[in-house]
């Protein structure tokens, strides 16, 4: 299959913090941040693999900065490498200042989906082929991550995990 | 106030259609496209203000082509021209096939939104400098929507909306 | 087809504004509002062509009064006219005073329906026969708006437009 | 305080049975009409009191008949009786056939709601005073409902809810 | 059929009162908590009969408490008795005050269940058999309301509504 | 403060898949479990810590079976460990088979926790005694996982981890 870049799929949803969205606090509860960050991860894996995707796992959320209510609120998701069937994608959340109109970062996540047909089964998908410096270290932690993954499912033994043995041996 | 492009406050709005938002023909619902391009619209516009901003009126929104269950919506909002504190925001939206790739537009539609203070009081916005020729043109026909409806609503004389006049006299 | 009376159509859907249903100054959202409205009309749309319908434009709505939350909202929906196998409907919205019991209009707009089968082909409707002298109003009214929105789309020549060019020559 | 009729507070609310509100047989879930009911009795109560009112009790909802989705649904709101501070409100509910246009009786319902100042402290309420036959006999049988929610709660003795006590005697 | 005792279908549903479902005193709307409380009921009588349900019937629901936003709601379901092809569930609703932990009764209501093959036709299910002293006084309360329900609804004469009818005389 | 056991703050939230939640192949969206995981993950470290809690992080979710629409879904969340003014929380989400009645697993997650005062600032936490076997077990792992997140965020040096070291040495 041909390579695919990061920019063929990226998917921006840029929307409200509605008074339906918050916590106690009148911020925006971390459970929809995270159906959001779900809908915009699975359109960009949907737009690069051309087929149906699931939810696979979660693998990390930072929850950074609160998010008051009525803030506007950009969700920008990047695939960073693409496995078999796989595909991990890069969340960044960006709350923007209303009176100076300054964006911050908020949130970063990482998600894996995978492409499947129209019974559920798993379907291959095309490799991702970086090309700004960003995405090629996001393209070579996706294969730390992966083994990480394997090691703590018991899926690896830990001394095949080369890339991240590496960290452990300074 | 220094005038500002549109591009300035583009707003990029790119979600799936859930099944709690269609009809009985498994299609998106006309009043939820309307709800979502209402919040696409309003985050241009106070992008555009910086100030808080209230719906002031929908002046068109062509239906015109179903939305089907599942599918990836664009909605794409640009401010057209900004009046005294009212603000003129063009609205397309885009249906991606998940197969080809391919995008084709569904709708379109022009609301107009009001800057307004903590009181709901009008304040003044910057104004609009198109740059494209198709910034440009929407720039001069939101002039004449904005005659139209002055007319319409009682508050001009037809004789007075010399650019729509012109329309009628050929 | 035997004409129909707009009475015989006619929708009331009284309810609530819900907290989900609110922007920043805790005003009824103008996207929610909308929605409502079209579920209301399309009720009026189906009432009188007893077919599914579907959404085919909105033709222009004006937000006059901000709705707070909490109050009961009455949207009104009647057809103004049947074309072949579209239905202009007018909508009218109240909000009621909880400590007087007074009735003001918040908000107008009109929506256009259009009946279809099965497989989402147009079907032809009964007409519409006004009988008061508000409902004859609307009814001419709304030839003069489907020339206009025929004018603005190209698909009519303004020189054709007859019921609308007479506003633009004294 | 001045009587009141039961018509000058009657609520409609007309709307869709929408997917997001149906069960695995693809019709309306009890607990969302049971809502949607709440919110229209809530309506009329309120204007029968012109207070915040909330809900004390649901005496009794018979469900006897299944609502597709695709319905048009009319809740329709009357009170029957008031007492002190708390209104007993009776409920109906009709589903339209689309093809013939027939209502049919889908559902009726008995809630009952107390006036309360902006503490949440209970404050009287207009007596009503039924017109039609079939409103006088709502209005008694809310006394006997009354008593009998007094005995089954222990606040009455049996033998002093002598409404009630006939029934049983023949 | 096979007995079974209460505890085999006991469903418990802990949630928070988020925004969305609050009244303009910013406590939690009846309509919602009847819906919460109909889906809790709902799983307790599906896990008891193994059949898909559906509500006949509300047959008391008292509003005890109000219950604050960002509360956290306890909903436990036990069935009382079940009939032919009907089941009766008894709700239990409790808050928690955060700070203490104390737990404390907000609600409590009795939903009437009827199970039903895939073209919703009533099918036989399982008795109830008592354990707790608790549980056999809910067992015994529930024949006098079916005796009482049938009764109001003119399906029973009430000098044949022998454990209803003790009531009246003393 | 005194130590607290996990059973103490157990969170048990039964509740049904609703059609509002599904995705195209008309299964739980992965973002919708994400968020009804956090609200009942919440609750536990609330009811831990009596007070307010907001998500710090999403350490790892594992999507291991589908969910389809009209299921009966258990979400059970317990603590592991608690650390200054942070909760590790491990929720198991159960899924019913509704004619055989058994469970089966369908996800597991680990979410982390900060409990703050009224201004959002962290404020310290009651230790978790870990009482069976598993309990103890997640309590030391919840250990490793906290230097791991530590050493990916680049805040603890891989050689002072020494707890996750030992798995890459042998």
């Amino acid at each position: 299959m041909q390579p695919k870049h990061p920019k063929e799929s990226r998917t921006i949803l840029t929307d409200l913090v509605l008074p339906s969205e918050t916590n106690p606090l009148n911020n925006l509860f971390g459970g929809e941040l995270l159906a959001r960050m779900d809908r915009a991860a699975s359109i960009a894996a949907r737009r690069h693999s051309r087929r149906i995707v699931v939810t696979a796992s979660v693998n990390h959320v930072a929850f950074k900065k609160m998010i008051p209510l009525g803030s506007v609120v950009t969700v920008e998701a990047n695939l960073s490498r693409a496995f078999k069937s796989s595909m991990e994608v890069v969340i960044d959340v960006w709350v923007e200042d209303r009176e100076s109109g300054l964006r911050s970062k908020a949130n970063d996540a990482i998600y894996t989906f995978v492409a499947v047909d129209d019974s559920g089964n798993p379907v291959p998908v095309p490799p991702i082929e970086p090309e700004s410096a960003d995405e090629k270290e996001r393209f070579d932690a996706a294969l730390r991550r992966k083994q990480l993954s394997l090691v703590l499912a018991g899926k690896m033994k830990p001394s095949e995990a080369t890339e991240l043995k590496a960290l452990f041996e300074d």
